[in-house]
């Protein structure tokens, strides 16, 4: 890790020196957690989307300092998560019930600056622009997001701010995918490669779904005890294993599991997991950001066995319709936020909380500001 | 096309000596056709599945000259079509309704001897064996296949077996990928790439389901006006084009269409037809057969614009319980098999047909034996 890139995450403290604009909302962060895809766009690991200097992060919770003209779903003072794939309720796709990317703030690595002009709402010292990041740029005291990237947390619901953090990107990608996209069944065998927060909350969505087996694929293994807890019923360590992974686990799931997920972003591990389910109707959902330009390692004519694949971000979630119900639904204990914050640090502890990322300690350190 | 080639056309024509054994059905062939996939066979387009001395030949109907032990859904004398993807009716995947991908009788272009007992019934004059083709080695006036490979076709329109033949492979594959893979809408927009008989069949079914828009993509142009009896609205020649295919579809469809087919077997093609999908909900169905070795030329991150892509075999059609009711609906007019036969031959001029095929002047050309 260079000093320049140290900068990135470092130089981001101060507040947005600017307010929101015309259907903008500005921010003061209040937690702030740390997902996988920041850590990679820190290492700058695709090249197309490097911008330097840049605020990151995108987990986050927070209440509304001011808003821009022409919002009128969020005020000041109300209780909010950003999220980094948008819902403006207009596009062609926010109106189809099948697609939850939106056409104008769905997730866009590329983007830097506001749709709006075109410019930043951050200025270093000297009057510089700073970029954005994911639509949200949440490692900030105060941070500028569209109006279409913020959802409103029921104040009922707001003395557990600081879990809703987790509903921003990781867990909700996570539960999302199981209970969106793959639409996973009672009854059904899951299998989950990367035991991070992202895959243990797609074991934690199966487990809620009745899912009768949850492998988990991780080459920690100290993610296993983690795991438990989630609902995941049994553990591979491919490093101990003497043959493929799918094959053991076609073994353990007699020809294969319905539904896998790949949650660590590797083309091998992707697959594995798509090999690992049953003939005929297994499914495979992608959730690990690929950022090689590498292609696919799946021949035509292996679609032809009946397995599909597809790929799912935040969860398949439309934010600003679906979340205030998922949200309420973690009140009720449907899904276990808490168990997700396995650390907590004050914000200027950040690269701390990086390294126990990297270091596979956490599965999210939540930064309170 | 060297000599070793033509022998395996060429050295099919007589009957198939041993009659069925156990769970076997010997069928006189009355009828057979061409597909693009005996084409690939002959010429060993892909090299694991050469085997020499074959008899090629999937699209065929006849009547049941005998039964083996077992067999009590067909009885001599019945009209049937064999099929390429048999159903057993009892595997897991036969019983699963998401898949017609039998575990035992699927498509499986590396089989060639029956599964009962590991043997060929074909032999040549010094008694040597021929071996067998996609369960089914019609280019023979007798052939011998599995019961779970032959479907029995009501008497009451035997009258038309002629046209049954189509829904051996073609027809049922192209408008079985519409109606099943695909699940056409009423209203929507779709593109279909390569205008075979697969490609026709899609945009028969597509527009039997009410499609608004059905746009054909050939190098071929004489397949142009035969596309516009089988519903195609509006039509593209990629090779009198300045831009790649899918800008152009994305124009004609505003922003894309909602269902793209790959009729050709074609990477590029693929490649094309899923790109000329809208983002959000796009559904690309590969039929085409893929020989090369190469992998899928999709990023994984690709799938994260919401298109998805799954193969298509024999249309998702479960052959022995689905087939008995579509051959009803064609004979009502649902889609019109009479099209699709652009020519007759007796059986004798099978170079002649295979000709027509390569030539792109026939869809089917029946033979007569
Ligand atoms: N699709 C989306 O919307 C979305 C949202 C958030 C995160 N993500 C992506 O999801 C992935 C996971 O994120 P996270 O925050 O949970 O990350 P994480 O770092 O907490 O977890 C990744 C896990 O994968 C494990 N792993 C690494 N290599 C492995 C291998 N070869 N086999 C099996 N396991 C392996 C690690 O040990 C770790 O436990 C990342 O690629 C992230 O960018 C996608
Ligand atoms: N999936 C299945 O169950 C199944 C069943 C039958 C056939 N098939 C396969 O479907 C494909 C089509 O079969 P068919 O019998 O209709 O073949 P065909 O030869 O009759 O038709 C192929 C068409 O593709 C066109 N074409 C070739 N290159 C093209 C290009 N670059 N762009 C656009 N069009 C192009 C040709 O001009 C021709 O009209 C073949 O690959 C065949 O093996 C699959
Ligand atoms: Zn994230
Ligand atoms: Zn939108
Ligand atoms: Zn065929
Ligand atoms: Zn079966």
């Amino acid at each position: 890790m260079e000093n320049e890139k140290h900068h990135s995450t470092n130089g981001v403290r101060k507040p947005s020196n600017t307010k929101g604009k015309k259907m903008e909302v500005r921010i003061k962060i209040l937690f702030t957690s740390i997902c996988h895809t920041d850590l990679g766009a820190w290492h700058g690991e695709n090249e197309a989307q490097r911008a330097y200097p840049r605020i990151l992060g995108h987990e986050a919770s927070g209440i509304v300092e001011s808003v821009g003209e022409g919002v009128t779903d969020v005020t000041e003072g109300d209780y909010v998560v950003p999220i980094f794939n948008g819902e403006c309720g207009e596009c062609e796709c926010c109106k189809c019930p099948k697609t939850n990317i939106c056409t104008k703030f769905g997730v866009n690595p590329m983007k830097r600056v506001m749709a709006g002009d075109g410019t930043s709402r951050f200025t270093n010292k000297e009057g510089k622009p700073i970029f954005h990041f994911l639509n949200t740029s949440t490692f900030s005291e105060y941070t500028v997001v569209e109006s279409a990237c913020v959802v409103k947390i029921d104040s009922s619901i707001s003395h557990g701010l600081k879990k809703m953090t987790l509903l921003s990107c990781g867990v909700s990608t996570g539960v999302g995918a199981a209970w969106n996209t793959a639409n996973v069944q009672p009854g059904s065998k899951v299998a989950v490669f990367g035991l991070g927060a992202v895959g243990l909350a797609v074991a934690e969505g199966a487990r809620a779904r009745g899912a009768s087996k949850i492998i988990g694929v991780d080459i920690n293994p100290s993610k296993f005890s983690k795991g438990r807890a989630m609902g995941v019923t049994d553990f591979i360590n491919p490093t101990e294993l003497e043959k493929p992974v799918h094959e053991k686990i076609r073994e353990m799931s007699k020809g294969g599991v319905d539904y896998s997920f790949e949650c660590v972003g590797d083309l091998d591990v992707l697959r594995e997991a798509f090999l690992s389910t049953h003939e005929g109707w297994g499914f495979t959902v992608v959730l690990g950001i690929h950022s090689t330009p590498k292609m696919l390692p799946i021949h035509p004519m292996e679609l032809f066995d009946g397995r599909k694949i597809t790929g799912s971000v935040f969860g398949g979630f439309k934010g600003k319709t679906q979340l205030p119900l998922f949200a309420q639904e973690c009140t009720r204990g449907v899904v276990e936020l808490d168990k997700f914050i396995t650390h907590e640090l004050p914000f200027d502890k950040i690269n701390e909380a990086f390294q126990l990322l990297v270091d596979g300690e956490s599965l999210r350190c939540v930064l309170h500001l």
